[in-house]
């Protein structure tokens, strides 16, 4: 941590810093320059982070050096995670993890049609939401439990696991009773206490970026969940706000290498929320294999015009299983893998 | 709402559209321009806007005329919202509410010492922290229930509601319990779990704007809680995420008109938030109250350098009791008022 | 300058940058800390702040702690700048500039009209735009130096100094030998061979932020300006782009304290195009005066609805009139002074 | 165009409007809703697009219905435009354009070298900047005249079209001299005055997307130069402003199916600026393949720590030969091609 001095800081007030740095046990480094005089603070910088030292008189700006998560970091752990998400399936150090289904479950029929249609196109993971965040209070808000209880059938016989979103405290116990993976909505991304419940549970968990987080935020939000004792973090980029509103959200893909040069988790990619329009999600479906993403969800329909939630941004079964041929011969060319489809394309 | 066709759109497609709208109980305006047809929509509009329309074959979007919120806005109640704060207290209708207080309860003997001060100066709803969201799990996270003990006991020492935030639905019990006015942060703006718990509560509630909330979000996350039951509402303005990283948020102060042109809530503006830089504050407090703010949330400290959280952002209490006196003759000359102090400053 | 080295450097790596930094006439002051190895820079900053040091092996980040630009700087210059405007106008040290006019120049009868009534409401400068940066090359883009001719002809008779548009290098001699105030639009704030024309010229020069500007960003175009050996620049808020669009910009008004912390330069504000909404106006320039601005920019049209460009924003003359008795009285309150009206209100 | 009047709007008020509209020779559609009365415009849409309907009393808001540009639309020219740069070299219709070369050209021995090095890897077009935007006046600003020289010389020599930014309308003709390729930058992207003049130009016009530019704001700026005469333009996305500063810009790759989905002209992709970082290049340079972009521009020199300009963010020529060879297999895979380079990598 560097501590900058205004111009007109006295002697008096640096002493004063340097005695607070001391007292924390850390040792400082005070250089006097020909404009500023600046004082580097030596030791556990993490010691310090929470005193307010921007307050104290003589101070221009406090710039850290080190980064505020640790368990996330790739200097913690050099190797790329690797997260069991049962069934046999794995995300992360080449593993990929293509998770596809409809917005909302909507009825066990409908979802066990679209889940067979998905995993024969090779589809890894089945997606389906019980408790839906909706901005309006007069849309339609989920089936709740009865939909986690079709989504743990279906999952079951299609032999896949399944992922759903928590967005309360209150219901993670009962999501992770019937289904594999919790999911945590970008509107809920510093929700803290909710990252805390699922920091205890042993589920694996996929935290989307919230609309503003930065890429340091979001891995800040990951280290709650790592700092409760749970490893198995995903992480997913589902796209920021920004001033263009021709798509829904503004895909941030440079996030991808980004997170993966300081930080060990599994990266995958939402292009469905992300664009909010089909007939751009196979474009950017192939580029987030291309920028190394470790998977693509992908909202799967076979009726949007009845879908009950974000029906117009689905893809019908026969266009995804056609991206994900295409996904499948990039990824080939780069080394990684994509499953088989269970029939011929 | 009107439907706009593909050039490419067929007869059998809008035929298809106009029975799918005529079935939800709605009447249609087929017209069919030189560059496009139109299908306008006549009748209640909410019936149709959970229908995915945009996934309809021949749809190239779907433009809606109405506003979605209903009893946030002018339309459904013209004369602004007068809510009652308790201790004779109340904010809108040209009544100000003049929050102060520190970021975080720190102790018994520190909060009443900042109130009593503020108090003196004019302010008239003590704010402390509690429950506090850190974006970093090792960050000090709040007293907790010992904290809104000591809220409870100030605020009725010196007469004062008092507010503080709720971060979690199993904590509006309590915090109801201790406070008189419950706050939503701008993280939890869309936890809608959250807002329907609060709905259900008698205590007015402080809706913070969330970093990336449009004035549509921020009214639709009040139409959350105004649904459930509860009038009492109070939005807050506190900044927003921008690319311009020299202050904490961009502060949007025509967000107050521009509410209030369309919504009869109260707003508050927050300007310890928005700019996390001191210096900044007396100008944009003074600058809230000209742009027709209903209150000022101040963040107050008597010694910023011992703060637990936020501290480089506070004023000192004698900052704050000379803004307050700038404040209160900028409002005597714009026809509001501002308590008088209790002492002459 | 504080160079952090990666934690993998080497010291072959911190002498070949410690060896170039005193190539270049400075001195370096390393200190090894627990987790990494700073390289502090003593001298003049500039020297170096433009050798690609992040590109040398071993370098973590550079992080500067000067700021780049200086003749603009409060340090260079402790005193605010007061520009003159001619017929007697000042800008900044609590001089005002109320600047009125309608966006384009129409015609001779149109321009005096509008400007007899803003003088009449005590709008000291006129404004009026002869070349017009349209975002479509099939719109209206002004009557050119006819336009020009009609500005002056008005201003002088009455004695109004005049501020109008220039977007090119080739239009530099032009405008200046007919306006009073040369204004840079948002789209050109970072068209340096633009600024340094107008930094060559002898004419106060008003320069808009651009769309995505920081405060830094708005600074060193000023700062281009100012090297070029014109003192007499005036900046201009007008918001910025964001991710809501229900204005037409965001009004970052906390950017005049911020921007008069460090810079001498006086700073106006146009809600105008800041909101682009008419409603909105009165309460953001009652809001610009509180917040300390050295001048307001509004538009004005006798008839909107015949406007040729941005119509839809403009105050009717008599809605001005009432906005600058406001912003009288609040300026009065904060120790400023708006020029009375010819006429009582 | 539809007319969306306010609850309150009059038949006085309506008839006036209709009257208008009816003025400018376009036929109404009154519809009388239950919430509100819409007027339909019916005809060409463009005589009423300038006319300033939302200043009209009465009226809510106005929703065009019809894109604003002509020229750049599919509907225009429904086949992909191909843009001849010369020397044999193609972009469009699955002709890629590799641009490599220095951020600034330093010398003719510099340029040579490491021309010859990135066509070995198969770049096709090369680039070199002799005017630089700086955002500061004291950094380097470039060779000028001397520099073209250099270009052209060793473009020649190496067959390879030449690509380099001019900023001012004055240089349009001396650039085009030298130059294959006119680059407009993203700072210049409104700079409507020369985009008219490039539109005179018969070279092709490299346009990058501006910081703050959405899609319509580029095509809006792309038709400047088609209106001017000149068919020959190509669209760059490098980045546009984002509230997460860990990259200099965020790249927007969904605005590559984005723009083909309604524009004809071909679309290349910048991530040396979109990023900044080195490091995230080669990922970037994949998903723009990936994504559908027709060419990728990328910095490279050959001591990064030497560079005049932008060193930082430059890649080796060895690193480029190696993206270069991935993003051949990739372009295979897609059914497109790219160079081979002169000796096997």
């Amino acid at each position: 941590m560097i501590i900058v001095l205004k111009p007109s800081a006295t002697e008096e007030q640096i002493d004063h810093i340097v005695e607070k740095v001391t007292d924390l046990g850390l040792r400082t480094d005070v250089s006097k320059g020909s404009a500023r005089t600046l004082i580097g603070v030596i030791g556990d910088e993490d010691k310090i982070r929470s005193a307010p030292l921007q307050a104290f008189p003589g101070v221009e700006k406090v710039m850290p050096i080190l980064k505020p998560y640790k368990l996330a970091s790739r200097e913690m752990q050099e190797e790329p995670s690797v997260v069991d998400l049962g069934h046999g399936v794995k995300v992360g150090g080449g593993n990929l993890m293509m998770i596809a289904g409809p917005c909302a479950i909507e009825s066990e029929e409908r979802l066990r049609s679209i889940g067979e249609s998905v995993k024969a196109s090779g589809a890894n993971v089945l997606r389906g939401g019980a408790y839906k965040p909706r901005t309006s209070p007069y849309s339609y808000q989920g089936m709740g439990e009865e939909g986690l209880k079709i989504l743990q059938s279906v999952g079951n016989d299609l032999g896949m696991p399944t992922i759903t979103e928590v967005m309360d405290p209150r219901q993670v116990h009962v999501v992770a009773e019937y289904a594999d993976v919790l999911q945590i909505g970008a509107r809920n991304m510093q929700n803290f206490n909710l990252l805390k419940e699922v920091g205890e549970s042993k589920h694996p968990v996929l935290l989307k970026r919230g609309m503003s987080a930065t890429v340091k935020d979001l891995l800040m939000s990951a280290e709650y969940v790592l700092a409760g004792g749970n490893k198995d973090v995903i992480l997913c980029e589902r796209g920021v706000c920004s001033f263009d509103k021709s798509t829904r959200n503004m895909l941030d893909l440079a996030m991808v290498p980004n997170v993966k040069e300081t930080c060990h988790l599994p990266v995958v990619v939402d292009p469905s929320h992300a664009t909010g329009r089909p007939e751009l999600i196979p474009s950017m479906s192939l580029a987030s294999v291309a920028a190394g993403a470790d998977g693509v969800h992908i909202e799967v329909h076979d009726c949007p015009e009845e879908a009950m939630s974000d029906g117009p941004q689905a893809l019908l079964p026969e266009q995804y299983a056609e991206v994900m041929e295409q996904m499948r011969k990039l990824a080939e060319v780069l080394g990684r893998s994509i499953p088989e489809p269970l029939v011929a394309v």
